[in-house]
């Protein structure tokens, strides 16, 4: 029969039972594959369902409707960006605090006994204290979310390429990150303050953009036009890029970190609003920070992070220099991630239970504490307080009057501060031996820190073991040549050191040189950063891949990298796609839709051709409002569906369990005609794998229909579908779908 | 019948006979439309033509192969940034050289005759001198190459867009354009040579890809993997941000203006390539100049532009007053676009003859030089010389011994050193009426040269006009208020006024904002500089276009923006396309191919579907090789044709008329099979039009093939079905398809 028009559906597995988050602890069962993809993960759909509900609306808008939305969206974005700068100065102001009681309360207790001796008593104070802050945050994070564990970095960077995590942008997530970063801050783990900031920034912007909390049942019914992927991922990148901003002080590098991560799709205007709300967040976070150190609308410190101005000049012979600090920084960011792949992976056989997972947290922090303080002790460096001391808990301990212990400054601080100091501390401030002992600790402190269950970044750590090596570096530098006067500064070299080794460490390497130039404010600087993030990279990804992209395969979510592997031109669509596809009538048996949602029935019909497409949840929200149609009569009683129903719906679609249908209901039809899609993309089976992936990653798809010469469906390409080939040692390999 | 195979071909119109340039000069014959879209433009194809040849090439090449190419990529964006640093080099030089000798020898006759009167001649010397200069450059550009007038913005943004605009890319567009900037900068019209660096690194980008020179007819046999348009556009985009980088000494801002204006899909690769050539442009123009300077090694100094740079700081109170600039900003760069539009009009109307051309801008060129005197001579402010002056050229004039003319320090120099002077004199350097007069003077001045046939850029007059009354404005704030100290920094306002009337004629934002920072080497300011562009692109953009969009709309280029049209989704696949479509069999007669390429027949069959697309290019390339099979035997007698056979005929075509096929041949067939696309981009008649913009655009499309249920041609959408369609005051307009 010719004029038999099918469509297709597509059921999504797993997506709204159960949510449990693999995140970070993928396999509960203690077996654990690392060759996987998980189907937990769904895409979001940066495609909009062209349906005629939605065409209707799209046509009834005036063009002052359109501008009316456009205006919200700035509007959102200032919001975006005024919370994320908010947010950032709580964090700040509260980790200043705490920090400052801590070591306030250390110092007293060390400068008592360091004259009457009993200085073991000092150390258990200080291990106790870091302990409680670690495990207080420890606890929220691990037993009330998960997900909120870690810098949050992955996290956001899957959600801007296009993977939707569950409940990595909720309201008690965001809770939950800004309160354990906080205590593991002053917890005095080797952690930062700034991957947290972006994660937060992220939450607020899915939070602000939506104009409601599903979690507080509060629903302020405005900003409803926003309510579905494609409007809420452009905002989640507005909040990602505000959170760097805030962090960094650096509002492009905030614009540019969310491109590198996310865009697929450049929109001038969408960059134009992220580039604003990322202005916003700095701004906020400038202006409440000057009220709160007592100089108000004094605007220009930069962000969180304030690494001081370099002023100073290089010259062409330290470019070589420079590419060599850079190759040091990737072996040694190598090093640091395959330690860290192998202790994610022994954590996550081993240590996958909450409990276990604090206490592993609160022995870091006492070990930490420890070596720190071993380090200090042990540490007979000591060096003249200066006028334009900057160290606020400087410690004199067994030095002379009018000194201070150098070892002290790098470890008795927050990390950003021993970073300044680092960077900016005259000649001579550190001893080699020093600089040398404290990288090798800090270092491995850093890798056992990074992946444990709780909120925190590596971006600060990572700096502070470049800075260490780098000012090493710059110091035997000017000991071994004899001309002073150019290989003076090591603070030029810390600088550099740190970045090869952040580089080495993340591999970002156009956001984070913005990143850098604009935290130090100094435009001179960007060449060399730049040589040395490229070099870092090269040599870093002969190893292994940058940390966050082993960690995001460890949790194996169907990342899409930029293109296809160059070497699969021979795979067709035919061979990718997935089969067979369910299909429905145009209009349909209850009955038959609502077996297909439960998986009791899944044999689907030898259809011919394709006329739509149609979408779980849609179906969902139909059998939920009955939008079913009599069998005997055509007339209508149910009251017309809107595109608002979806929206109340989403993001959280009831799961068919929850929707009761009747006997005489199942009998009923349900026409789908105007809910489905009826332009779907669609390719033919012939065409190439590297062009499905471009069609699909460029336009952020969720579903591409792969179609017969007769235009009837034969598969369907999804995220996994294109995500499972990649590019390994001996050319194209193929990842396992899991099955959970 | 059923399998009956159809083909699709698209037979361009106007591409590859007589490239006559429409660009500035719209319409030769005296006749103007605006609104008019011209067929003369052609896409480029972002899209692979995904044929058997291709995939065989890509199927064979290893995952090696895929490195090299991959370091090639790499190699190529280091050679287009040392070339365009390079030339940047030898422009600045150049002008500064002859500029030199201009002013010294104008200097020397001034301070003569004004001891004896009769500066009259001194006036006539000026004005001889700027006209001759003057001339030179138009007479390059108006006999020579009339593609080089300009700055070279539009023309590269609408390459980046995917518009193949004929000549724009050519070795000697590139050799017109250098002579021709540094002739108009030396001969003192009111123009910057910053946007003329933009074109030069594209035009070497397009260049060095190829490893060939059509013009010279120098084929390296390299590189010979990327001549195609997909990855000639990637380079000509780093070779732009390499312009960018060498003219403002701004590396990211160079890539921010190839995203902003050029990328519709952001690869990660792609612009990590973009960064790398755009840092080496500064760097090589920097470790040149400073050899140059007598300083070598010392690496610090930006870019051709050194605005010096900014430590001071800003309070919250000033940021309403930014906000005021930056409206002003918008109202005068609107006018400014607005004189300029007219001013345009009339050219294309009346001053379309190269003599006439050459002759108007010699009359700016003696214009300009008069009133550059009379303004001189009739002002009296005279400031005492300090000992931090930065003047080269400081005329005495008829003040005291030990002061200078304040208004030649304006006028007579060129104009990058005036805005410095404007931004870093010390307060008091500047009369308020000295500063007014001038803004005026060299507003008109500005507007009337933007458009001469010169190479020129409009970067630097714009900054120049809004640092003057940025300027002015600081003073008459300082008179106002009492409070000295705060307002003190006329320079700050100089800034922000140059921002604001950069922004508010070329309405970029962020790429600018970026630029801007750069070239100022603060960071502080990144937050007001934002601020007011975007308050100057929306106070501008109620009144009309930016400067180069009104360029671009006047020479009639399809030039696609961002999105459809809001209120564009009524309209549907179906009313946009192009139909009928010229359609071949699978196995085509000779005859046919060559009648339908000739336009001598142009019905076309109903066919019923769809099975692969082709280009005209290489239907010409099969017809030049012969690629017949003879009807009777199906023994192929030809050689078989490569990939490398199509590549060598890239870009340039050789038209229809050129081919000879003898009548025998004519009865031939030709097996089209492994030359067409099998697996075009193909939409339902249904979609609607901002679904189709989308796909287009994202892709970089230069056709898309619209079929109806059973896979059958339809029609055909092309740059020009989609650009037709523009938001105007009352909604929706469409534009009209000139046939020319």
């Amino acid at each position: 029969m010719a004029n038999i028009s099918k469509k297709v559906s597509w059921s999504g597995r797993g997506d709204d039972r159960g949510e449990r988050t693999p995140l970070l602890n993928g396999a509960e069962d203690g077996k654990y594959n690392r060759h996987v993809l998980h189907f937990v993960f769904q895409s979001l759909d940066y495609d909009n369902s062209e349906n005629q509900l939605f065409l209707e609306e799209e046509r009834r808008m005036s063009h002052m409707g359109f501008r009316c939305l456009e205006t919200r969206r700035w509007v959102i974005c200032g919001l975006i960006g005024f919370l994320t700068g908010l947010i950032a100065c709580l964090i700040d102001i509260a980790v200043e605090k705490l920090a400052g009681y801590k070591y306030s309360a250390v110092k007293q207790n060390i400068e008592k006994f360091t004259e009457f001796g009993g200085l073991s008593i000092s150390l258990i104070l200080w291990a106790v204290l870091n302990s409680a802050f670690v495990m207080v945050g420890a606890i929220a994070v691990a037993f009330f979310e998960p997900i909120a564990a870690g810098s949050g970095i992955p996290q956001i960077k899957c959600y801007l390429n296009g993977v939707k995590i569950p409940r990595v942008v909720r309201l008690k997530t965001l809770a939950i990150k800004v309160f354990g970063v906080i205590c593991s801050v002053a917890g005095g783990l080797a952690v930062g303050k700034e991957g947290p900031m972006i994660h937060s920034g992220a939450v607020v912007a899915a939070g602000v953009s939506q104009g409601r909390s599903t979690s507080l049942k509060k629903d302020f019914k405005i900003f409803e036009y926003f309510r579905r992927d494609t409007e809420k991922r452009d905002f989640v990148s507005a909040g990602a890029a505000a959170g760097v901003s805030a962090a960094f002080g650096a509002p492009v590098g905030g614009v540019l970190f969310s491109l590198e991560e996310g865009a697929s799709f450049w929109n001038q205007m969408l960059t134009w609003r992220i580039f604003f709300a990322s202005m916003i967040s700095t701004f906020t976070l400038n202006f409440f920070l000057s009220i709160y150190h007592g100089k108000p609308g004094e605007l220009s410190s930069p962000g969180l992070i304030n690494f001081g101005r370099f002023d100073g000049d290089y010259n062409l012979y330290e470019i070589p220099l420079f590419i060599i600090m850079g190759a040091l920084g990737g072996v040694l960011g190598a090093l640091f991630n395959v330690i860290n792949y192998w202790l994610t992976i022994f954590r996550i056989r081993y240590i996958h239970r909450p409990c276990l997972q604090v206490m592993e947290a609160m022995l870091v922090a006492a070990v930490t504490a420890t070596v720190s303080f071993a380090m200090i002790y042990f540490s007979n460096d000591c060096q003249p307080l200066g006028q334009d001391n900057t160290e606020e808990y400087s410690l004199q301990l067994f030095c002379a009057d009018g000194e201070y212990n150098s070892m002290a400054t790098a470890f008795f601080n927050t990390p950003e501060r021993s970073v300044r100091s680092l960077f900016h501390n005259p000649p001579g401030s550190y001893n080699p031996l020093t600089l040398g002992v404290f990288t090798l600790a800090y270092f491995v402190l850093a890798v056992w820190t990074y992946g444990l269950t709780v909120s925190a970044g590596v971006f600060i750590p990572s700096l502070l073991i470049g800075a260490a090596w780098g000012r090493l570096f710059g110091i035997l530098l000017s000991t071994i040549t004899s001309s002073q006067s150019i290989w003076a500064d090591p603070g030029k070299y810390a600088l550099i050191g740190a970045a090869a080794q952040l580089g080495g460490i993340v591999r970002m390497t156009l956001s984070l040189t913005v990143i850098l130039v604009e935290a130090t404010g100094s435009v001179t600087y960007g060449f060399p950063i730049m040589l040395v993030l490229i070099t870092a990279k090269i040599v870093g990804d002969y190893f292994i891949e940058g940390l966050y992209d082993v960690h995001i395969k460890l949790q194996s979510v169907p990342f899409l990298h930029w293109e296809a592997p160059p070497t699969s031109h021979w795979l067709t669509a035919r061979e990718v796609m997935s089969s067979p596809v369910t299909c429905f009538n145009r209009v349909e048996k209850v009955g038959r839709i609502v077996d297909v949602l439960s998986n009791t029935s899944c044999h689907s019909y030898k259809y011919r051709k394709i006329c739509g497409l149609i979408l779980r949840s849609q179906l969902i929200v139909l059998l939920k409002h009955k939008v079913f149609v009599e069998r005997a009569s055509s007339r209508l009683s149910h009251r017309k569906l809107q595109l608002k129903d979806f929206r109340d719906a989403y993001p959280r679609f009831p799961p068919i369990q929850s929707i009761h249908v009747s006997q005489d209901e199942r009998e009923c039809m349900m026409d789908l005609t105007e809910f489905m899609n009826p332009t779907p993309y669609t390719v033919p089976q012939e065409t190439s794998l590297p062009r499905v992936f471009k069609l699909f990653r460029a336009l952020g798809l969720r579903h591409l229909v792969v179609v017969d010469n007769e235009n009837g469906v034969v598969g369907l390409v999804t995220r996994k579908d294109l995500a499972r080939y990649h590019l390994g040692k001996d050319g194209l390999e193929e990842l396992h779908l899991a099955q959970t």
